[in-house]
């Protein structure tokens, strides 16, 4: 069914350590049909990273003729740290026309912009509580205490935004997260859009 | 997590034959949390059924005033070749207090009653097409020549009724309808709902 109709768009949002990458890793593996949006982004490439793989790297006048096209280039863009990223309607278009459902993993501003634009399904990933998250994030072992306490004061203000997400996952069990997170995708591919594509659906009758 | 919060109201409907007993009794056998709701009936017990497990067997006086009861003693209420058939309001409200999801099964005018009286999720089974359908009513071997053209017109009749469910399952292949009911379940219960008990979740932040 999922390569007749347009692709779902699943806006995800987790704050750091509540294992959104292994919850999201596990279901595409498990997943036909799933595919990331690739970034666009002004920051010079990392040892290894690939051009179209990893992010489109582009420079700023062309992630700013991206960015004014009208009626919309990009879904979402944010400056951070100088550096622009964004993900292009084109890129996502793309992949919802041949039937995908393309994940946006993105911040709580970055899906409040994917709203404004379009009719995303969001989700949220929570920690389960603040002294769990705390116990991940020390547990990486690469956290200094300063940056601990600024993810610690993220993740406060992004789970005050959690609300606005369609579904909430509590990753407390990662094996029924990652359940959660197939079985909502699973469930809006069964779900009816009250849109004329929707409605011509043919049983033969 | 079901069991500390208000349980959900999942309506099912499908016209005869799309398979909707054996998918119902799948997802059963391996989701916990999930009830039937037991009817009240005028109708005689058969042979063998048990009051209060198949249905409560009421008189036609006891059902009128439960009927009659206000705010609402049925969720939705028939007469069926002159046996009354309802779904109480006190029966659901009871299972889903205690934390179960309350599954009624119930044809597309029940249906539409319970929408307008609760906020229930909507699911539709559908054949995959007329084709499929008279074909599986005939492998059954129990249907006469008109019973089968009545049961293929009402299918066509309550086709026209499945946009307004919120899920269509198209019963092609029979492990993939009991993943997708599975799925709308699981997923269901992690929506968050715009009510002031949704918002009141704690993370300990």
């Amino acid at each position: 069914m999922a390569a007749m109709n347009k692709g779902l768009l699943l806006v995800l949002s987790a704050p750091s350590g509540c294992g959104k990458t292994t919850i999201v890793n596990r279901v595409m593996n498990s997943l036909p049909g799933l595919v990331f949006s690739i970034s666009h982004t002004t920051r010079q490439p990392r040892l290894g990273e690939i051009d179209g793989k990893d992010y489109h790297f582009v420079d700023k006048d062309t992630f700013s003729q991206i960015r004014d096209r009208q009626p919309s280039g990009f879904l979402e863009w944010a400056n951070v740290h100088g550096n622009m990223y964004g993900t292009s309607v084109e890129e996502v278009d793309r992949h919802q026309q041949a039937g995908y459902d393309v994940i946006l993993d993105i911040d709580v501003q970055g899906a409040e912009q994917v709203r404004s634009q379009a009719n995303p399904v969001t989700i949220f990933i929570a920690p389960p509580s603040r002294h769990e998250l705390e116990r991940r994030l020390r547990g990486r072992g690469t956290e200094n205490e300063d940056t601990l306490l600024m993810r610690l004061d993220n993740a406060r203000k992004e789970l005050e935004c959690a609300t606005a997400y369609d579904f909430l996952i509590i990753n407390d069990r990662l094996d029924e997260a990652v359940e959660s997170l197939r079985s909502i995708i699973i469930a809006e591919r069964s779900r009816q859009r009250r849109t004329p594509a929707g409605q011509s659906m043919q049983w033969g009758f």
